[in-house]
């Protein structure tokens, strides 16, 4: 060992310990005939003292040290005279008597501190610097943690962790996939999967009763700041279960890892919304109800007032911004601004304030009395100095509007606190979407999602009303998991295929093994997935998956630090039997 | 929940329960009135009992249950007349109440017991089937406790686990990459990663001070038993530490693991033999240490005898198998077929019996005296009743033919239990390797590996006398797991792909991120990567790690359960700018 502690361990009860310490120079000060140096690890930072008067030529030497220098020192530990109260080591100093250059280096292109002087492209690019960061490891500290007390929580529940392969078979269903051309079987491809659940729903067939595994998945889709090609799942399955059993187990490790890794208690049972109240109330099937501001429809009480704008439209609804009576004309223009922008895409926002004497002002009194007006304001439970802001239109449309609405009064009121944590379930998913360009039904979640019981009479007649038995796990607005009781009947799976377009063919070619699995005694099953790389980003608080991934890939999927991908051999190539097309700029 | 308990669990004190189980039908058996089920899970196994004369439809209806059918039974727990002592759940069985067939099953083709009538390939097929099996189970059920029990050790050394990219760049130094089309960059692919390596050493660049990760790797080679396209292996890297320390470390993980995993102290410290000793006294750097036989050389004491075979060779030595004087002519010629098989390549077998009255008898007499062979018997150390095996010929592949002698009498003579295991530290492997064909040298572990300090003035003179900081893990013959102390100086880095064949810029155009990242205080470092796939077929007396890999391909790198690799769509290949060629048969 180069070493008898680490750089973060040393304390006042440590006074007069010969130690050896080894890391990086964080930064060195000279200061009369004294130099100190702060020498930092991944566990702390611990200061050493040379003194020119002891010994010039060790002093000489630390005062050559530069930044990010690997350095060891053998000294003794000191209770320090100016004592720094703001890390764990600040009683001591090391007074050095052996100092060793390990490593020298050159000055990093940005300064490794918690704000540092480099930009996004910069940092990627030396990731590696960026890494040595206390925040950004902090977040991948958490994140091993998060991993780790996730296999801890269904160990114990007698989760079995499985590895399901790598190299498995493209399908034509869901995202786009990325693929692997096999030498050993020339012309034909892998897949990488974009999730295990084929597998996961084998293992139930097998017994496994219940299985984990954390993951990493891959889709080839065009690239956002939450999205990565490749990423990792929590993946899990369980026999013998019904939806319930399912929540109550997952909100279990939820609540596990909220306890363990941020010391928060959710005591309370997660609420479980219907998908139709989470679309009516909140115009999302992830939203965010660390605050109420639920929406208010006020259709009925808006028509025949020769206002033309609420009467063509099929929706009129609103929320209630408490306290905001007081908005200036500016701010109003600003969220009018916001609400027309192409990513919201309202036409226009009508505003009622509650003004402090009672009385009602909006922007559409020309066309509503005082007395339509107070019923709209009962209808939101409005009080004096509350502002009600009212969007109208295409229902579906309107209602993801005011979604993005709601969300920018909350961020604005300051409602949407990163330590306050708000879980939900959503629960009763439509089963199937109508796509209109294909003209066919497309599984909402996945085509092995089982539909509730009591709607599988509507699979003749009226498919698009039957609702699944699938889930979502939502916190702050975010969809951190998602799953469902899945078929175990092959011929409601071969049922299932046909309703979404697939010939017998097509489904025996891509699933046939699964159908054939589900002849031989398949259990009922049912499990979830949930994004790691999401659910650390809310412990954490940050605003992109990609900042607590080691080394993550920016928005065209390149690794600026490996410069992957890149051009292969035409060796490599002729080996696989392939050529590139000549490429069209 | 389908079921108030699992099949395994319920015992004495449970009688006059009313329970709720579910579970496959094992077996059902009619005797007289009453119809006898076991139904199973992965727990165990639990006796249901239908009596035809308290309810003969329910009787009729458990006498119509085939093999693997699904069911869920309602009844009340009562204690068994004839007690079952092989199982936990032998004392009791349930009266049953209910039963629902919750999902039927065709006859499975294979028998689902511990001993199948299925073969290898109808068992791949229906792989989902084949998991059923207790056997087979129990291996992913040890594998699990394996990466679990791996994770708990390391979290408590500080380790973190990191989880490094899937999709990277390929390099041509080592195995064939597999690799990924761009479907964003096109022309250009990333690979899928041999090891996380390069990440590794980054990650001791940045600081993470510990690092492990359990993950895939893959290597495009043509496969064998203990070879798949994609393996785990448990990663690890340290920084500031040297050999001694990541011996211990990964000692002491060995010895937790089968502590927890098989109730086996491993007291001993670990064998560390020089690979210099493995070669010559094993003829192998993986020696099987759990019997002794150690090679003896004999060149010495067999010239000048004009026996042309062994005067005109390099080497000639030989193994002494205890009490096998008696083998007969028949043995002794098997042993010759053996040593003359293409795959061991020896030209024939000397053997010297010790009879049991002293007096030695070989087939070499006519050229050697009894005080000769004496001589020889002495160096064997060869008691009366023992066998002397006497090969000659150019040492290395001598040996190595020795080697496989060794074992083969290692395995006739009971010595290789699979329950006995002998670790051993390999160490100070050679760091470079001479190619013939390539006339250059290649790196014996890989470019990053550290000299021994006081090796490093050969760089210059004799490179392939170099030793490396390089060590393997080697359990009962088999090598599962190696690493080395790495090189963290740029320099020293540049001067290794310089004697490895490397230009300047292909090295910078390969590996320039890691050199550059050496350049900005890369601290000195070390690790170790095990196959996790190996390690669990030691643990579980596996011969091929195919049985502890849930999905695992077969020799032609397919999945014949889902039928990957297939062909894609033309709209894919179109979307990737690739062709597939003409392909040759």
């Amino acid at each position: 060992m180069y070493r008898t502690h680490t750089c973060g361990e040393l304390r006042i009860a440590d006074v007069q310990k010969e130690v050896t310490l080894a890391g990086w120079v964080q930064r060195t000060r000279k200061m009369g005939g004294m130099t100190f140096v702060d020498i930092r690890d991944r566990y702390g930072i611990t200061q050493l003292v040379f003194n020119n008067e002891v010994n010039e030529e060790l002093c000489e030497k630390a005062n050559k040290l530069g930044r990010e220098f690997v350095i060891q020192v053998v000294g003794t530990v000191m209770e320090r005279s100016s004592k720094n109260k703001n890390i764990p080591t600040g009683e001591v100093e090391i007074i050095v008597k052996d100092l060793v250059v390990l490593n020298a280096s050159e000055t990093p292109p940005f300064t490794i501190e918690d704000e540092t002087d480099g930009g996004d492209e910069l940092r990627m690019q030396y990731r590696y610097l960026d890494l040595r960061r206390t925040p950004v490891r902090a977040n991948l500290e958490l994140r091993h943690k998060l991993s780790f007390e996730t296999r801890r929580f269904l160990d114990d529940q007698r989760f079995l962790e499985v590895e399901t392969p790598v190299l498995i078979k493209s399908t034509p269903e869901g995202a786009r996939d990325f693929v692997v051309p096999s030498r050993m079987n020339p012309g034909e491809f892998y897949a990488l999967p974009q999730s295990p659940q084929v597998f996961k729903q084998l293992l139930m067939v097998s017994g496994f009763d219940r299985y984990f595994q954390i993951v990493k998945c891959f889709r080839d889709e065009d690239l956002r700041a939450d999205r990565q090609p490749e990423f990792t799942q929590i993946d899990c399955e369980m026999c013998f279960v019904n939806q319930e059993d399912v929540l109550n187990t997952f909100e279990g490790l939820t609540k596990h890892l909220f306890k363990h890794l941020k010391n928060i208690d959710l005591t309370e049972d997660f609420i479980r919304m219907p998908y139709s109240d989470a679309m009516k109330f909140y115009g999302s099937d992830k939203p965010d109800i660390r605050f109420g501001m639920k929406f208010v429809e006020l259709k009925d009480l808006t028509t025949d007032r020769n206002f033309v704008v609420f009467d063509s439209v099929e929706y009129v609804g609103g929320i209630c911004a408490e306290g905001c009576a007081t908005y200036t004309r500016k701010q109003i223009d600003a969220l009018t601004d916001f609400v027309k922008r192409p990513q919201v895409g309202a036409k226009g926002l009508v505003w009622v304030k509650c003004e402090a004497d009672g009385t009602l002002k909006s922007s559409v009194d020309k066309f509503y009395s005082q007395e339509d007006l107070k019923a709209w304001a009962e209808r939101f439970g409005a009080k004096p100095g509350d502002l009600m802001l009212i969007l109208a239109g295409e229902e579906k449309k309107t209602q993801k509007a005011l979604c993005e609405l709601r969300l920018e009064m909350g961020s604005q009121l300051g409602l949407r606190d990163k330590n306050v944590f708000a879980p939900l379930w959503v629960v009763d998913f439509p089963l199937l979407e109508w796509d209109e360009d294909a003209k066919r039904f497309f599984a909402m979640h996945h085509p092995f999602t089982a539909p509730k019981p009591e709607d599988i009479a509507l699979l003749d007649t009226d498919p698009g009303k039957i609702r699944a038995n699938a889930y979502d796990l939502v916190i702050n607005g975010v969809e951190l998991g998602g799953g469902s009781i899945r078929i175990h009947d092959s011929k409601l799976q071969h049922k299932m295929f046909e309703i979404l377009g697939f010939t017998p063919e097509q489904a025996e070619a891509q699933f046939g093994f699964l159908m054939n699995a589900f002849k031989f005694g398949a259990p009922p099953h049912g499990g979830i997935a949930f994004g790691l790389d999401r659910f650390v980003s809310i412990l954490a608080g940050l605003d992109s998956i990609r900042d607590c991934i080691a080394f993550p890939k920016n928005n065209s999927g390149r690794d600026v630090m490996i410069d992957a991908p890149s051009s292969i051999d035409n060796a490599q190539l002729d080996e696989l039997c392939l050529s590139i097309n000549p490429i069209q700029k």
